[in-house]
């Protein structure tokens, strides 16, 4: 079983990366989008389509990346916060974590008989019971280290290279029609393949995966485009 | 330990509205105040400003309500199919279902010994043995029925209500300057109230969540006035 369990770790490593790519990603793509294709919808210069992008592509990564560090900052924090609490009713209130131990497992219909090994071993070692308790009575994961920093630059970067792909049609192409027409299509593309990859992680089939982050992108952008162009038309 | 343990309970109920809340308002505060500013730094017109804004709260709203939607859904088959293969595993695999027991045990230092009622209750109980492999192997928690939908109308409401915020001066004020000045001001208010409000449930200090909420969303906002000035003004 060292192999699986090898195999297991490996995936939540991966995975809090790969997290934090979909979630800049799946937005970069989107909302620049939407947004720019709304603009076109209320007919503005293209000028002003690049401006607006620009605009949020810097606001939305910095405040998805900083929100995103502060919040890994803030798990964190919270995590000290609370092992030191759990360690101070370890040491002051045994009897009441015993209790506590013995609530756990009785959720899976086991007996205060088999906990009587395990609770012996707590009061020898209150390092390993604190840990126990913020795993199976918290249900809290040990932060890892320089995670809020490593997490705050892979949700902006991938929200400014999913913003770049909706938004370069406009600074590359003249007309704002054409470069309407060039930014759906390349960004549809862009949502399928990335649509496509996030599924291999989650879980669904590739299909599924590639129609569902174009739908969200595409009635994101009809709707931006719809209202854009019944206000500002 | 009773009454803890609902205090507990009722933590994690309140935190998952809680959560979707704080993520819809934060980026729903943030990122139409920036782009309104970073459009009124390209100087151009309030009309301009109210459309991209209201295509962007639309946009940003629709992105991240469904996306919301659809990572509580993916979450939800997720944990089924996990759940599945783990229910096989039990019936045919018992004896590598055992010594993984016994390696999660091992983590807090527990000896084989302490394992043996645990093992013996759970050759008894397959769903038992199930749920608490799905919980202390793999980390998952059983998923809420109907929470994708509540995520996501939490989610963008909150979106859509933050994003008010901020643009509503440019509805409701002649010039652009002017509307741009009420604008700062609401949002930061707003943005400083939001994080005070959100430090309660992030157990830091009201006064740094209430810094730390209007550092983002005016960081955003001076990068996105700035760069929207370079290179449109």
């Amino acid at each position: 079983m060292a192999a699986k369990h090898h195999h297991t770790e490996k995936h939540f490593t991966a995975s809090d990366v790969v997290r934090d790519l979909v979630i800049g990603m799946a937005d970069g793509l989107t909302v620049p989008f939407a947004l720019a294709a709304g603009l076109s919808g209320a007919v503005v210069a293209s000028r002003v389509v690049v401006v607006a992008g620009v605009a949020e592509i810097a606001a939305g990564a910095i405040a998805m990346g900083l929100g995103g560090y502060l919040a890994a900052r803030g798990d964190a924090d919270h995590y000290a916060a609370e092992r030191r609490r759990e360690l101070r009713e370890v040491r002051e209130l045994a009897r009441e974590e015993e209790r506590e131990i013995v609530q756990i497992f009785a959720q899976y219909g086991l007996d205060h008989e088999a906990c009587k090994p395990v609770l012996a071993h707590f009061h020898q070692d209150h390092e390993a019971w604190v840990d126990f308790m913020m795993r199976f009575e918290l249900g809290l994961e040990k932060p890892e280290p320089g995670r809020a920093l490593r997490s705050a630059l892979t949700i902006g970067g991938a929200y400014i290279v999913g913003g770049l792909v909706p938004l370069a049609p406009y600074m590359l192409i003249e007309g704002l029609q054409p470069a309407l027409r060039v930014s759906v299509i390349c960004t549809l593309i862009a949502l399928g393949l990335f649509g496509a990859a996030k599924s291999r992680f989650t879980g669904i089939g590739m299909l599924r995966g590639a129609m569902q982050t174009m739908f969200v992108g595409g009635l994101a952008s009809a709707a931006a485009f719809l209202l854009a162009r019944w206000i500002g038309g």
